[in-house]
């Protein structure tokens, strides 16, 4: 279940944008706030089955649409990749000469770089 | 009209999929085989017209994905940023000892990593 909640919370982050506000509004109580499905239907004044479709369609469509860009996985490579640039930067830093400034700056700027690429 | 082209060839790139075949075939035609509205039209059986408002319709779409999810805006950002991150990193490459293999090494991987990120 905890990778269920990641896998739609990722896709969600990236698509929810493209789906009706109240496609966004049931997937948000459901994933964020954790209510239940008749929670929900209560909240919403629909029924409960009404909440359950409203999620299984809207899953879908983020799944779609992840078929379609392909936009999460390739966020996931560059991830990774600056994660090895991270930790290859640091390694780098533990080698240079701690009393040149200059090389220090210049390695310090990599890495606040690559830090805000992972943040974006 | 050189702007023009590269800002939907772009958004094309993220978002295209998300178009019908028919807009994808005639945004293809006209932005990336440089054909005229009425070469199209010849091509495809329809009104000079009918090829105006598909174009203008599918630009329209991307540019309404692009301000719901701002991909090409991240994109953007983060190639900057990689690219800022390889300078950095030939300035460094040209301060240390060029006999340390294995610093030279972890160096040529940043290089490497970052290359593969910016051609994703």
């Amino acid at each position: 279940m905890v990778d269920k909640i990641l896998e739609v919370s990722l896709l969600y982050d990236f698509y929810g944008q493209l789906l009706t506000s109240k496609q966004q509004d049931v997937l948000q109580l459901y994933y964020y706030h954790d209510l239940s499905l008749g929670e929900i239907a209560e909240q919403l004044s629909v029924s409960r089955q009404a909440v359950y479709d409203n999620i299984k369609r809207a899953e879908k469509l983020l799944k779609s649409y992840e078929e379609k860009l392909k936009l999460v996985e390739k966020f996931l490579f560059t991830k990774r990749n600056i994660e090895c640039i991270l930790e290859s930067i640091r390694f780098v830093e533990s080698k240079v000469d701690d009393k040149d400034k200059e090389l220090l700056d210049k390695i310090d700027l990599i890495k606040e770089i690559a830090s805000n690429v992972l943040d974006v």
